[in-house]
């Protein structure tokens, strides 16, 4: 990238620079056109520190080297992107919030406190909040409350999920939120009405019930359909993930819309326009 | 049906009442409990002139014998449909209006002039005009133009549809207001950016483009999928028609709804509420 | 067709013309450019014994009267198409082994002594005998048989089935037939490794199992995948019933074949070539 | 791994170590329990030779150096794989043929000298030669072979492909094997029959036709489905690349199974038992 275009470029802070998720943020901040890193955090005392960001990511040189203090660079930067922990995450609010630098959170678990740090800086910038930053599952959760209204219960609704032979658990989160989705949209509680698998001498189908299915085998990252069955017609909404790379360009997508916003506190939904 | 219940019932008029899709609203129309056939209209020279609408329909007499001409019968009916031929339907807008019924209109092929018409019908009487009245394709059409705007050009856009081997044209009616809902959403002229089928040495796929490809066979009623395929994640989005019948119980649908709406032009997703 | 015509073509038999699957059968022979009507039998005291066969099908007249006596009309067919009960389908292969008459049977249910009747009628005539004609359901068998050797316990298999919202038992008889095939060709017992919907704690996917899901919902006449999913590829084997009509054409299919046989026992997947 | 283990290990080779194709089949070579890496050879002039293959590889020590030169390793390896070029593959298998080393091979485009040297060198020393060493894809054309046979032209295909948006060409080199087994299955010439596309007024389908599809977008590594579309059911057929790696394991398990047989050339459906 010449000097030229990273001048215009939106100057990217990543928190956690040597983890799983932050060697993703910075590989897609760097793939990311609009997107330059400018600085690269981790916490102090990680053997990390002074190493350049690219090469930790595996990816090239970048000439970013990883500090442990964001204040020493937080002024080089238009929007810092956070995923790791509460306390961190709870200083890095205030920091931005003073330096009026944009913010990008995926950090979980926030405590009430945290919660009301996040709160008071969002009066001062512009903070993208979100526990999943795929376009896609935002996404499909939207088109999914949209069919479940448009059919009503004349639709019979089957939710499908398949994952990797390693999950321990089923159905899985995002199949939750999915069923979930239809539910309210229907007016119904989802425990009320959801189905795990049918043998045996089932009876009809029940008009209302969702019936999740949950697939396991070999690595599949993680696929999930909803079908709405009409009786003379079928609507499908399909998601599959193909990486989990695309986790960390969703992040980096909300990076180059908070900056243009004014001070508040947005969620995925907003970035991706799907609640206009 | 008791006489009674009949008095309160919409009463509806059906043009081309032997033809295929006639003999189909027929049935819908005596099966919704909203309506009641009181028209059937077939073109001069017909040998099904005289005959009953439903006998010819293979759903039992109805008492309606079929006639050639619109006007003897239209004062009898509150709303016509008409799945016909352009000149035809020129005409019955001409004494719908006239006459103050509503229409459901399914033709497709209006010229300029034919446009005109439709545009001066409505404004003295309420017409539904939609070229699908499937509940399933106008809900699908709101998730592209969804899905569409949120992954932007992130998202490399398929199109593939399926129908049986009789059919002599391609891609479907349906597969290019799919592709078209797509290009509209992110502000481009389908025309600029349809690609159709891809052989021999075509280079890397260019972004913004949208490839729709037509799957021919066997019996198949009508099948879409559109994929929005981004580097991390795909989206898709299927219709399944799995019975003509759907199209013609959306249009009496329609019908029910549009003798409620003042004079104006609407289209199938007014009549599911999915423009609110 | 030409009288001409209907000479060169084989002339078939249909048992139970007056039920639902004999009309479809009637359907099929007609269908079929090889075959051709000739007889329609029903039982003793029938209401439709006398009237034209094509007519009770609701296809148009055929000139053949349904009798209610097979020797009547043996002598004017090559092939006799039986799917009714067991006691007259014994009689009807007594028939058909004294005037040298193939058969393709579809009745269930057989007794000891029946089979017995079946396996002497098979040593003068040759008879196909099968309990589903379907061409893509057999095929299916096949394919999985060979998809499950090929990957061994390298892939997990996971079979989905979807049937319409009445069906008041799961999974469908098809859906253990396919996960039988794929248990006997790994050397398994299916019921020591079938696993029926996944919820909570499941623990890692156990090499080895056989997850099966059933889907319900609409009017879906019958739907099965079968997946092979191996770490690093996936292989699906999809059946979809579109019409119950492709029952009856398989039946004719067999009749067209039968008749160039030796005299023998065959089942569909002889008939279809996956045998040899 | 124990030293034990390692002796009763199969001994493996790889060509071409320093590609891309190369260090994936050292880690599949690694990961197979059955095979030890004893031999890795690069090109003279590699800045690689004298490097350790599993640090190339990114797989940690393996303490197998590079080495330029295959003579030097030959005899101590019980078979040698190599996805390389005719020419340097066309040395390989002379001296394997010389020092009784079993091969298998990947490279493509021999000339027909190099075809010679083939058949002359598996009258020593077995060798198994394919195109594709995935085990889904080379099934699936078995398959489709057995599908083809079954339906004859009874059903019409269709091939669908997907692959990522920087594909140059379409359709892909195994859409068009796999149209290819159903075209010699009903004994078709493939371009004789062969459908890109379809657009405007194409009129009925072409009975004995095959339609071919691609699709391009996002990463998609290679997806293909072909489907059998009968009157009253359909059969799809799908195979999903989700890891190239894939290939690497096929390749490495054809070496565990070619040190078992007699010389003479094999190619992977033999492998994988599909040809018996």
């Amino acid at each position: 990238m010449s000097e030229q275009v990273s001048h215009q470029s939106i100057k990217v802070g990543v928190i956690g620079a040597g983890g799983r998720m932050g060697r993703m943020l910075i590989e897609a901040v760097n793939d990311n056109p609009q997107t330059t890193l400018k600085a690269a955090i981790e916490r102090q005392g990680s053997s990390l520190v002074g190493a350049d960001a690219g090469e930790v990511a595996a990816i090239g040189c970048l000439n970013v080297e990883i500090v442990d203090d964001l204040k020493s660079v937080v002024d080089a930067i238009d929007v810092l992107i956070d995923f790791s922990l509460p306390d961190a995450t709870e200083q890095n609010m205030q920091i931005c919030a003073e330096h009026n630098v944009a913010m990008v959170i995926g950090t979980t678990g926030f405590n009430e406190q945290q919660e009301q740090v996040l709160t008071q800086a969002s009066e001062n910038v512009a903070i993208v909040y979100a526990g999943n930053y795929s376009t896609g599952v935002n996404l499909s959760l939207k088109l999914l409350a949209m069919a479940a209204k448009a059919f009503g219960e004349e639709a019979d609704v089957e939710v499908i999920e398949a994952h990797h032979k390693h999950k321990i658990d089923a159905p899985s989160g995002t199949a939750y939120m999915m069923a979930q989705a239809v539910a309210e949209a229907r007016g119904q509680q989802l425990q009320d009405v959801a189905v795990y698998g049918r043998e045996g001498q089932t009876g009809e189908r029940e008009a209302g019930t969702i019936g999740i299915h949950a697939i396991r085998g070999g690595e599949i990252i993680g696929d999930h359909t909803v079908m709405f069955i009409a009786d003379g017609e079928v609507v499908e909404i399909t998601h599959r993930a193909r990486a989990r790379m695309t986790f960390a360009a969703g992040a980096v997508r909300a990076a180059t819309w908070v900056i243009q916003q004014s001070a508040g506190q947005y969620n995925m939904q907003d970035v991706l326009g799907l609640n206009e």
